[in-house]
């Protein structure tokens, strides 16, 4: 007989999502293929030496805790460490302010755990982050999205529809630098407005930020966090970007009483995060190496982001745009109407490049001829190769269905590409 | 002006819970406290050098992939590990029905969160695991509970339960060894007709075995898993008390369509667990130390739970009752009607020794005179020590009112004592 397991699931599990990703995670096992669709820092730059001597520093002095349970808020010293580095980028924050999450996605569960009940609404960014949109999604919250341009999230528009909505809003969520997938970068103006509206509606804003200290030109902006006077800001962050993403270390810094209840729901999600981990990362920063490899980063960063861009100009089809990122580790391309991205994937993987289409950042999937291409993952030598196979992914699907050969098609794809 | 933050959660973080544990955490760092209220291993038996090895050896030979992103399901070497060594006792799985967790809370809180939706009911035994039961109040379950005896849950009492339950319960959560906190081990007799009514029911298993293998007399008995020929039991393994808590490393063994929507939950719950800590675990096992290192833990631990019960023998009030736990970690007492283990916890604490009041283990928290002593994470000499402190606190709690002293007492406790 055996068990029907789906209708044993429960209601967050049910619909079919068009948003998961899970299948293009394999795609880095095909060695023939090169992927553009993680968000992949660049492993020849991470510093493998230094997290062995912090590794063996750990064992030798600390060993028994390292291996042991620790509390749930973090390892005391990395969240000190935090909370004073913090204070450079103008956030005054106490290490009881700092809470140490298994990366920034346990951040963004936690968060929704919290504020979020079925059928909440979250404000968001469109497109957003599909990590975030699937967190506050696995609490079934609806979204109210705002369009974004040049500046980021449009505000005046946010303003316009927060008294529209019922019931109110639970959470703003939004990525203001190098916004994860459109790069677009929140400006001061719209980033002091949007405080004086999350006040003015009593809205608490969470502010994800994975990516602030990848600037690559033009001048840092203050975060929402740092220019908060009412303690409504609740920050995340996370080494993946800056350090490494193996370690999944992430950490909120928000009000007390909003740290005391992410512990408590932390407790409950996995207990606390490896305390082995924690103590390397804070050996390897303690000295300071994390401004000096930042600015190893950036220019590495800055040189695959320019190859990339300026690669796919040649190959786009005309009409389609690009994102032109100041910072961050993707670009994001708008495809002519009527090009699905997500088809095109499959004549892309043919030629050997994937990405992500873009439908699933898109919080109402209502848009399917966008995709996101990350550049900080790819050797640069690489990414022109990886561009050219995306313009002859391009080519195949957008030749008329007569000029296609029986040979070049499996029957099941024969349909779709008429 | 400022938020009113609890106003803005959502309803699962509102209801104040009595099965708050954080402030136990705490005591540890007191160090005139000794605390019997973790489930802690002992330190000074975890392979510290060992580990230190096997990090250097994954950072020389693997270091940018242990730094990078990984997986969601886990690194396959550690999967295809547990699955091979399952087939050991009895339990047939391949790695791909295996998913690694950050510690087997996770496994916990993404089995909830797949299966239980808001007023949902699981059928649990009372007491059961706290962690398992605030990993199911996250979202929002209600209990079924189930009492036990000395060959565990009640299984006939299960079945008179079931079919008076509206709505049907998505899930029965048991600890068939050593059950935290009872002690109790689930007969193979019960353990078959748990089997035969989740079949008829159609109602699958959570099997929680954190302690399994940490049996010190008596036989194994065979895992709800290994008998189960329908594949209905979702069972859950964890390297915390066999090797190390502090690597946060667990695992799920379920069927795969189980695995798959887990794998869903789990990637907007924290993406992967952490590369590294995958990897050095993997190290350490591979050769066959984890099955060495056991056997030295065993006779350590029964020590200790032969001192800590011949010690309470003599403490506790007549008509009390102490488990007798074939394995595990902890003892389980029972305190005369009337006498509140949590009140109690406040001159105990006052003595030097902490432990966890049994309230939060009872699902409804209808019973408050039962507490909770782990002794694995105790020095045995200290165990005599702890026990006699409780013993005095016991003599404090149950002194008549008359006969206190005003300066014992601060002006709040004079209230509860009397």
């Amino acid at each position: 007989m055996g068990i029907t397991w789906h209708e044993h699931f429960a209601e967050r599990a049910r619909p079919a999502s068009s948003s998961d990703l899970g299948h293009l995670l394999g795609f880095g096992s095909r060695t023939d293929l090169i992927s553009l669709a993680g968000g992949f820092p660049a492993p020849e730059l991470f510093p493998v030496e230094l997290f062995q001597e912090a590794l063996n520093a750990v064992m030798t002095s600390d060993g028994q805790a390292a291996l042991q349970y620790g509390p749930t808020e973090g390892y005391l010293p990395l969240r000190a460490f935090l909370a004073e580095r913090m204070g450079r980028f103008g956030i005054s924050a106490e290490p009881e302010e700092v809470l140490i999450t298994s990366g920034s996605q346990q951040g963004l569960d936690l968060v929704a755990r919290l504020f979020v009940d079925p059928g909440s609404i979250v404000a968001v960014e469109d497109p957003s982050y599909v990590g975030g949109l699937e967190a506050f999604g696995s609490y079934q919250a609806r979204y109210a999205t705002v369009p974004i341009d040049e500046e980021g999230m449009q505000v005046d528009w946010l303003a316009e529809l927060l008294p529209q909505l019922e019931p109110a809003p639970r959470l703003i969520y939004v990525l203001p630098n190098f916004q994860n997938p459109s790069g677009g970068t929140l400006s001061l103006a719209r980033r002091k407005r949007l405080l004086e509206l999350s006040y003015r509606h009593s809205l608490p804003i969470v502010e994800d930020d994975p990516y602030g200290e990848l600037r690559y030109e033009g001048e840092h902006l203050p975060s929402l966090k740092s220019l908060d006077t009412e303690g409504i800001v609740i920050n995340l962050g996370t080494f993946s970007k800056i350090l490494s993403p193996g370690v999944r270390l992430g950490w909120v810094v928000a009000p007390r009483e909003v740290i005391r209840q992410l512990v408590r729901a932390k407790q409950a999600a996995d207990l606390h995060t490896a305390s082995l981990v924690q103590r390397a990362a804070y050996e390897v920063c303690r000295t300071g190496f994390l401004d000096r490899h930042v600015e190893t980063i950036k220019p590495a960063y800055r040189e695959r982001r320019d190859v990339m861009a300026q690669a796919l100009a040649g190959v786009l089809p005309s009409g389609s745009s690009l994102s032109r990122p100041q910072g961050g580790l993707f670009l994001w391309a708008g495809l002519p109407a009527g090009i699905d991205a997500a088809a095109l994937l499959v004549d892309a993987v043919r030629e050997g490049v994937a990405y992500v289409p873009g439908v699933a950042f898109h919080p109402h999937h209502d848009r399917t001829n966008t995709l996101r291409l990350n550049f900080s993952g790819v050797d640069p030598a690489l990414i022109e190769e990886a561009v050219a196979r995306l313009g002859r992914g391009l080519a195949r699907h957008l030749r008329p269905a007569e000029e296609l050969r029986a040979d070049d098609l499996s029957p099941g794809l024969a349909t779709q590409a008429a």
